[in-house]
């Protein structure tokens, strides 16, 4: 492990994602699948570790969005199936057959460019993609689902090795547009003349909350993996707790002494209204704590301690409930004796979902795991 | 140069920060420095290849903001001046003076545990920080500031090679505040028996709009180095155009035809008034293209086009003007035919800075170079 001199760092709680993913698995049931998404750096949790403590808990295949992200894993793990959920640009197939990477598709135009490269090292595995109301990426007329269905198995490159669509509202208490898409695709999926090997529809909000006939084959495990709810509805239906793996931490590296009156900060804009004392901490919007981020709380002692000022690129101000020393632990985002700080309420203050919080924790933020 | 399969990139103009770079030095006179502050990767540029321009363009010194940087600095160039302008922790002294790594210091007590290391391989150079207001780091008071300038002195093994201050408010036409940090640092200066070697104060906004005075020995260029401006305020007094060098670039992978009523994205909220094109790009909130910036243009065949539903974690949606065919570029900041998006479009769409906007384009986008 690499020596960091910083002290800010997102320390990852493993066991957690083993426990989310042994709780899950123990609800669908031993036959049903987990394809754990590990896609945009496992969420930004570490797309490595977090792909091995998958596998060991039982996925069997791993998710990425890109190409690029499916490279990264597979230099990483020689065996696992994993699967593209986005676009490949054809030019990936010939390292994705000789690597056994399995590819979405859902474009016959693709399909033909595809041809160039046959024949391939390997037969090239496919997953096929059904936009059933998402309006993302994927085939919407049960015509062109036949004719790719149709030139992938007419040739011996190619093989449809599953079917899946997703969800866009599959975490909301009014279920009729989730219903409308269910139909749909269960309706595609019956003008197949075979089931492929692999179906799969069920996002975390699906897996959940949902009939769990839509567990089909497998179940695409992504924000509840990592202990976060996919909303707040889908936290009143869980059927078994979850716990978070994802903490941010750092230490005090300054302390001084304000008097009244004085300012902090870029533009002066929080200027002490009686004495106190200001702690600087090491993290600022260049490691995804981003400027909007400025009022929240920290813990410091065991005690909750607001951002003061405008948050800077690398540091930002707090102000402190009392005199601590330099090295002082700050928990950002976790737990801290009684008190605890949860990626919720970053996304609260942020305006945002609680997905995109981690997301955003930049790479100079190191993950250490526990 | 790696290959990247996804179409998603940042493409940096080295030449622009070549420019800016040449501008500033013309502005300033050839006997001040200029320290390029490569921190936070570079304000997200990549630290590395900017690192490289700015050395050959003239910088004599690069500034980072943490030791982790400073040693990423310093595995690709072996030569150059580094500056540590946050705090370091003291058990990095070893490393810092063994790879000539200047720091910066601001606590006697720091210095005190500083003093188990010696003797120290080579004399470790340091630069006394000023909080002349700012309230972030920073010795605060003259005597502070003796005590310290004493203690270095006093050992072989360290040496005042410099010293600093930064200011709140230089970007602002209201220069009050700023005018009294600039008098109180005056003062701290002239109490020393002897000016250190490289005294400097002066940001970008300080570097361009204030008195040359300020600009002692060194400024420390970083925001209009990447060509961009510190404030509005300070584009209004510029003394030389500058560049910008970052711009992010993607291509269409998906177009489908949307009848009106039909819908866009998760929680399914935006609809089609008319029948319509949709073009999916694969760029999303892991990306650092956060959700709030749906709604915002995007350049696709030298038109405007609107990001319409929330944007994903990896891909995002938009209306597009016209039927485009897979592979079309669209421009997410930077110029396409006679249409231009900038970082400021961003910043003011995200009711923040510019600075923050390239710092959290995440590492999944490959810095490209030009
Ligand atoms: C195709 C697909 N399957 C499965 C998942 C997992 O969803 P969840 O994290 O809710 O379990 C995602 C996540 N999507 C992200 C959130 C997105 O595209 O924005 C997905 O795009
Ligand atoms: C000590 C110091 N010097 C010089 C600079 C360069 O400033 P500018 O980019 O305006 O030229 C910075 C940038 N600070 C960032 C913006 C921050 O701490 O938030 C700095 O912290």
């Amino acid at each position: 492990t690499p020596i960091y001199y910083r002290p800010t760092k997102a320390v990852i709680d493993l066991q957690a994602i083993t426990h989310n993913i042994s709780s899950l698995q123990n609800y669908i049931g031993p036959t049903i699948q987990i394809i754990a998404v590990v896609k945009a750096n496992a969420y930004g949790h570490g797309d490595v570790e977090v792909a091995k403590t998958a596998i060991e808990a039982g996925a069997t295949m791993l998710a990425v969005a890109t190409p690029d992200e499916a490279v990264h894993i597979r230099e990483n793990f020689k065996d696992i199936d994993i699967l593209v959920l986005g676009a490949s640009p054809h030019t990936f197939i010939p390292f994705a057959s000789a690597e056994n990477i399995i590819l979405t598709v859902f474009s016959t135009e693709w399909l033909q460019l595809a041809q160039q490269y046959t024949p391939l090292l390997n037969q090239q595995r496919l997953h096929i993609k059904v936009d059933s109301g998402m309006g993302r990426i994927g085939v919407s007329t049960k015509e062109e689902l036949m004719e790719l269905y149709t030139i992938i198995n007419s040739s011996d490159d190619f093989l449809v090795d599953g079917i899946f669509t997703h969800f866009a509202t599959a975490d909301e208490e009014d279920s009729m547009y989730f219903d409308n898409q269910a139909t749909l695709f269960k309706d595609f999926l019956g003008a197949l003349p075979q089931k492929p090997r692999l179906v799969h529809v069920a996002n975390t909000a699906t897996a959940l909350v949902k009939d769990p006939s839509l567990h089909y084959d497998a179940v695409r495990f992504g924000i509840s993996m990592y202990g976060l709810l996919p909303s707040s509805y889908v936290g009143t239906k869980l059927p078994f707790p979850i716990k978070p793996a994802f903490s941010l931490q750092t230490e005090l590296v300054h302390i001084k002494k304000m008097q009244a009156g004085q300012s902090v900060g870029y533009g002066a804009t929080y200027t002490a209204e009686e004495d106190c004392y200001i702690g600087t901490i090491p993290i600022g919007y260049a490691d995804g704590m981003i400027r909007k981020l400025s009022g929240q709380e920290v813990l410091v002692g065991g005690k909750r301690a607001k951002i003061v000022g405008r948050i800077c690129m690398d540091q930002s101000m707090i102000l402190l409930p009392e005199a601590y020393n330099v090295g002082e632990e700050v928990v950002l985002i976790g737990c801290q004796q009684q008190e605890e700080i949860t990626i919720d309420d970053w996304a609260h203050k942020l305006q945002t979902i609680n997905y995109e919080v981690p997301c955003v924790i930049t790479a100079r933020v190191p993950r250490v795991y526990k």
